[in-house]
């Protein structure tokens, strides 16, 4: 039995990780902390949860956490990089849903975030945990930063091509489309439903604390500087997010080529699925799946990419458990299929 | 291991079974019919299966169906009468999702159905399935009559107070606000996003074909004539039924007689949630939930209801899966609830 | 010219006053004020208001507002009963969007709006500003306390029939449907888009400030008591009111009465809009009209009535523009009928 | 008295300019045209024109409409070239709000229409409609090719940054989200509402009929061959056009010369509103502007663009309004501004 603990787990993301986690019979939730919640019952705060969910929400202590196997960190930004100091070594392993461990470099932390990192001596030893690039270094972490939404979507578009010197590294341009959900649940005008229906808007163009995130990693698996740009539109849907790519084509290439790379990357990656139809989000809400598909433009040489999943899911909390399963030797799909679709 | 057949597993109730079985080691889809897919993969139809359901929609053939334990029709309207007697016998169990055995009375199947039934004869063997109301009938029963989603929503509601003569027998109002789904999977221009977005609207009013169906329940467990105008409204979500009933109060009932005859009523009903709140409709969306609230209103002597399911899964699927599970003595919860939950 | 005053004109209630009395020739508006906004530019709160509107809202100063012919109060409950007073006698008329001069009894008001009222003097002198109910009145009113959108539309749906004796004073149960937009201009979690979008809640089961409201007039148009019960429904929708009543028809009384009634009632009424076919909510949103439609239940002896409006135009800002036209000798339609429709 | 035609006025476009048309004492409807509902009340088949349009739809008979001074076409692709040569020189101006007369080579058309060119002695003398560059030959047109709603979004975010040389005429990329009414009023699975609902797709890439279009027009601008890749996705809101835009920055281009160049472009154009925000949709709906925004990314010497405006109005019926006061010598805003607003 694997003991875990879920911080933040009255946000949407730490909600979903408690759902999953419910359904599994080799997990226990020995904690579940929401400060701005303690005391409250999960089922107060989603009532949804009621029958299922029987627990309260306790204050963060760290040291009630102390032995445990696994802490999921669902936080705000800025907070896992105050927590993280004070449970490393003390819990058997951390997964940390959100950006403060994602960057290796506390400068562009510090751009990008507009704060300074705190804790920048642990960055090395967190690995970034997108199960389809770094299996093997997952399975050892102790400290994984699970991607983010809109790069898990990005990257899984774009690194079969870019590792296999299929596209030109520089002028490839991503646009996403995010729902709702990712901006977390609380307060806000501007994410009233009467402000969000029947609209569409992009935000933070040039500046989404994405954009590093996604570079990096690119320019990791491409060995060369990447130049791309990334632009987040808000659309009025829960969950999800659309991403569509466009790279310019290296000459020679066929469809073959593309498929063969697309196909030999994700060999064992049981929640990536090649489609020949262009994907639709409502195939993979509430699942951990993500959705991609190509197509080759002859009139501008671009290969254009489109890549889907559930925000919450694939892109947050589904991906978690996901390296959760790794860096216990668990099969990756355990509690993340048959439960799921639509 | 439990055989199934689904019939019409290419409509929005028909892979909601499919979803539903296909979590389960306990029961094997043994043929998945559906008449005007036939030969196409599930994965084709529902790409969101890819994946989880690898399969191919099989033809009609009553011959074919022949031995399996259980068979789930999921038809439109009309078909299930025409099918049921050439399957009947030769299945071990039959589950109706559709209307055509919920009715007893051919008259009225005539009146509000606007066809002859043609297989009244198998009427009386029908038992309808709501099992909160007729657990043992259904245990043994061969051929279930999966009730309405609006009925099943306004019967919760009101069941324990007929029964318990809580509630005057006439002026009972009952208004139900539905998701698009429950309309089916099909073209039409007044179930078009631009026709059914920002937009709301009543329709059958006096006329809808689950008048009858609530009636007659009602009825049956008052030991009386009752009266009840029911008005059905389209809104804008995809699934979920929200009903919110109205009846006189009988003299000198206090709060505790009513929470107790709901207590009591549901005490083995491991899917009715009595709530202290007013319901969401979100809350109970993918579950087998419904979620029951009572107000008493002093000033005009009304008790207020308020009922809340998702009409495809306890409206529908789901609860076909929880009468199944009656049927083989399985634990009703069983592949309902954990895996379910936003 | 009629110079106009606009206070709260930065809500959703009060933008919408502007961007009516934006297509007037015959109305300056000549003071446009918005405490928490004093200094933006309309357009800085209202990007599509560019190019239409060029204005800066100002603080509430009750000096500024000396002399104007009308001024409309889109305030927050419970501003304008300390705000009229400061300037009745100053301004020519006023037209309260609000529901502090709704209720003739102070009473009532401490008990639904839970506080005080402070400016109970003035209750007397408030008109209640339903155009098809008190024409003659509103003509002379100095002070017209403008309906609420819940009563606008279940007032318009009975009134009618109950002033012409042909339904049951008692047993009447109003079920509304309201749109987002109804809950005014604010952040908050609860009306946030994840939380409202795929979701319906019913909320203020008997409790809801318009209670008295709606209850109030009928009783002055019976001339007797009469007990109706008001449940309203939040739907996912950014504008409207749908309004579904149920009354006991009472003896003898034949559809054609019912329409000859209704015909009657609104012979003058050019936004009433009687319907052979069940309303959609689509069609009044951004007009003023009410659609009005009503069927008779044999089986039940009930007479159904379906009322729609758009709960910003006929519901708030439309008919406060349509009251300022009736008390200015202008006709009703002005400013109110070719400009709008879809 | 301007009097009128509107061919296909049952359509959502056709409606449209139904509508517009209506708020004018300058212009006389005098055929309103639908062979699919022919007979049938305009208040009929839209039920919120009830009390405002009364009138009746007419069968097509080209000898009716000889005389009229302008005929709107709002037709499906291909009845327009069947239509045109029948009433060309009988009527004063058409203008086609499809895309038959938008391109000038028959080859294209075939290619991307997927039929012959029945029509193609006319198309020299089409006059492309988008009234922000070809003003004056609107003027003297007698027969103009109203721009599709993707090109008039697209043409305007590009056109005065490429005409002026600031931008890279290749690598250009445009994404573009749309609003479901763009596909038209018609049944399909595919367009309802459980199907749209909380769902995002892209469709058509590399093959849609607007990619012709937008690039011919940028292609006569620029001067040169232009290589630009567009993207079209179906998002779940009822109305509206988003589009984003990447493109090269030329060396040495200050953020200056673009604000310069897009200023001087749009001096004499009403309904361009250069933005400082990001623009937002809902902005736009129900007007006839288009907002646009730019930013340089200076990390990619990108410019990004953002051009919105509302699908039926600026993309469609409101365009050709404005068209038709061009060719009159009519204010362009006349029928367009006031009016419209949130």
């Amino acid at each position: 039995m694997i003991t875990a603990a879920v911080l933040g787990a009255s946000g949407y993301s730490g909600a979903e990780v408690l759902r999953l986690l419910n359904s599994r019979e080799d997990v226990e939730v020995a904690h579940c902390v929401a400060a701005s919640s303690a005391g409250k019952s999960v089922a107060d705060v989603y009532p949804m949860f009621a029958g299922m969910i029987d627990r309260v929400y306790e204050p963060y202590d760290p040291n009630n956490l102390s032995g445990v196997d696994v802490a999921f960190l669902a936080l705000p930004s800025g907070e896992a990089m105050r927590i993280v100091p004070e449970i490393y070594g003390k819990v058997g392993r951390i997964i940390d849903l959100g950006g403060d461990f994602r960057l290796s470099s506390p400068n562009l932390y510090q751009e990008f975030y507009h704060r300074e990192h705190t804790a920048s001596h642990l960055l090395a030893d967190a690995v970034y945990g997108l199960p389809e690039l770094n299996f093997d270094a997952i399975q050892t972490a102790t400290l994984v930063a699970n991607p983010g939404c809109y790069p898990t979507s990005a990257l899984l578009a774009l690194l079969p091509a870019l590792r296999n010197k299929l596209i030109l590294p520089s002028n490839i341009i991503i646009n996403s489309l995010s729902g709702v959900s990712g901006a977390g649940r609380s307060a806000s005008l501007e994410m009233s439903f009467s402000e969000v229906n029947e609209n569409i808007r992009a935000y933070k163009i040039g500046k989404h604390q994405h954009i590093p995130e996604i570079q990096s990693v690119l320019e990791r698996a491409a060995g060369e500087h990447v130049s791309m740009s990334f632009v987040p539109h808000l659309v009025p849907v829960t969950r999800g997010i659309y991403t569509t790519v466009h790279a310019g084509l290296l000459d020679n290439i066929r469809e073959e080529d593309i498929a063969g790379a697309y196909r030999e990357f994700y060999r064992d990656a049981p929640f990536v699925r090649m489609k020949k139809e262009i994907p639709q989000l409502s195939n993979v809400i509430r699942t951990n799946f993500c959705d991609i598909h190509f197509t080759i433009e002859p009139r501008t040489n671009q290969l254009i990419i489109v890549s889907v999943i559930d925000n919450l899911v694939k892109g947050a909390a589904g991906q978690a458990i996901q390296n959760m399963n790794i860096m216990f030797q668990i099969s990756q799909e355990r509690g993340l299929q048959k439960e799921f679709a639509q």
